[in-house]
């Protein structure tokens, strides 16, 4: 059997638009050993967030990966060697690994799954019950804080962190209202997973649809698009209402271009808030939100919608996935089978 | 003796660009009768506030002022007549009286100066002590919530509210740093009211600057002008720095043409806030600041600077005075000399 070898896409160069293949280099590497502190993982999936396109270009709130450095990025794997005394081999695990097949990652970073979400799919563990389903919960209870009755707005409502927003909006006692691409996407909301109201950016005049949709204007409005969009919301906001900043999708791909939010003024007109909110911040409060996911997902009130791809190979067009909004839901890279399970 | 008139100026049409007399009309009116619960006010100031150039437009935080509608003000004058019990003849009292001689008002708009700052100069009581302050204290100490150590950062900083919150900021043990237009308001911010530091507008560039004198970042921006100034605060905010939404003096005249701030993205990477404010909302509070205020002003802590206009013909261009930056700390008019003293 020959030795495994450690396959590794290396950032090329500073992307300029959207990501593209050429921005990347494959490389192969040997597997690293283990030092004193420290695990091997072997990844089973890659996460795809539009949050990397930020990282590959500037200081954002994490320093921008370097040129030659393996791309940085949310993942799943399994442990294959472990010099911590905290995890064993076959742990199934999520953290920063890269896209790469093998990581060397410490206790401090790294995510027990299989401890913390016992025989829940992998898949399930990396999207409602991981980043994507904290970044949903945090950025809208602590930041956006909704009461019964009022009314919340989320962009980019069929994508993974949207979809989870409208949902424990719904869950709180709000109405729900997304905004999304495409009447596929806007049927989805309203029929699936019981959304209030959907409106098509593409097809409809996104003004018009927030005033017929909320007719007291937006209390919360869970911002991950920038651009127009925001734009729109602020200017229909209610008094007191509050704008979560979880991404600017819109501007991650061009944000020397990006023209600011007119409407801010809003935000003094009507004693608004605007806040930003980082995800990373949370994590040290999982363990308070997991449980809750965890029973909303049981109980069907939270639904998951997974889009996964395959091969290691096809990490940079995946990743693409993201800004065209060919995506449906949380997209996942699945790069290997399970061998062991702890 | 004739019977005395009461001199008005009524909004004429909805003012473009800068404020003209254009935009206003003269009349002159009977002295109207208080009816029940009613008392007639003689105005002595008017307050010439950035907010009125909003409230002649459009539907702000307030309705706009109807054309052919007195010109909406807070104004300081003595009761001249009561029909309430809670006032008599004599009493020094402030509310939103109007460009005119005399004013029909109520009790639950009236702020009694002469009960909450007995023997304090009319013109503290509008400025460093009334609504101004009030602004400054609120704003900065509610929503800015600086703690000692931080760096506070103000706009239009040599303007009366702007005065205010460098100095407030100073008192809870920050460092305060001012942007102003010209040398000479730039000195009377370092040398006369202790600001650490002031940034020249006109003649400095302000990103090079907020960069020198805020090494650190910004913790709080308190912002009373909007446009590229709030931008390049955005741009140099702290981890976690707060924005304080407090006026658009840059915006209000051309509200139509502002670009939005473009560096708001700052707010998602710093984790930051930006919130807007209006003072209003804090008048039932004012008890419990006004007392606070009027220490730090006997002491010393906190000095009033406040240019007096004379003459109600002179209103409009007194008021177009804010947006040259002709003015020199609170821009107030003296319509008339007080005649009784409660």
């Amino acid at each position: 059997m020959p030795a495994p070898i450690n396959r590794q896409w290396l950032l090329a160069r500073r992307p300029r638009g959207l990501v593209s293949a050429e921005d990347f280099r494959w490389v192969e590497a040997p597997v690293p050993d283990a030092q004193d502190g420290e695990l091997i993982v072997r990844n089973l999936y890659l996460s795809c967030d539009p949050t990397q396109r930020g990282w590959m270009e500037s200081q954002t709130y994490l320093p921008p990966v370097q040129i030659g450095e393996v791309m940085r990025s949310i993942a799943a794997g399994e442990v294959v060697s472990s010099r911590d005394p905290q995890f064993r081999s076959g742990d199934l695990v999520q953290g920063l690994f890269g896209w790469q097949d093998y990581a060397v990652a410490r206790a401090g970073g790294t995510f027990p799954i299989s401890r913390v979400t016992p025989g829940v799919p992998i898949e399930t563990a990396m999207s409602i019950l991981g980043n994507t389903g904290l970044t949903a919960y945090f950025g809208l209870l602590e930041i956006g804080r909704p009461r019964a009755g009022e009314t919340v707005v989320v962009s980019a409502a069929a994508g993974a962190t949207g979809s989870a927003v409208g949902q424990i909006a719904r869950i709180h006692g709000c109405r729900a209202v997304g905004i999304a691409g495409g009447p596929e996407k806007c049927r989805y909301l309203t029929e699936t997973l019981g959304f209030d109201a959907a409106i098509d950016y593409r097809s409809e005049n996104v003004m018009t649809r927030l005033r017929q949709t909320c007719p007291s204007g937006i209390d919360v409005y869970f911002d991950n698009v920038g651009g127009r969009i925001l734009d729109a919301a602020l200017a229909h906001l209610a008094l007191r209402g509050r704008v979560v900043l979880c991404g600017a999708v819109a501007s991650y791909n061009d944000m020397a271009q990006a023209p600011g939010p007119r409407n801010y003024v809003k935000l003094l007109v009507e004693r608004g808030r605007m806040e930003g909110f980082i995800v990373l911040d949370y994590l040290p409060r999982a363990a308070e939100a997991v449980p809750v996911l965890t029973r909303w997902w049981r109980e069907g009130k939270l639904k998951d919608r997974v889009d996964v791809q395959h091969g290691l190979e096809n990490a940079p067009m995946v990743l693409a996935r993201l800004f065209s909004g060919e995506n449906k839901g949380k997209q996942l890279l699945k790069i290997a089978d399970a061998q062991a399970l702890g």
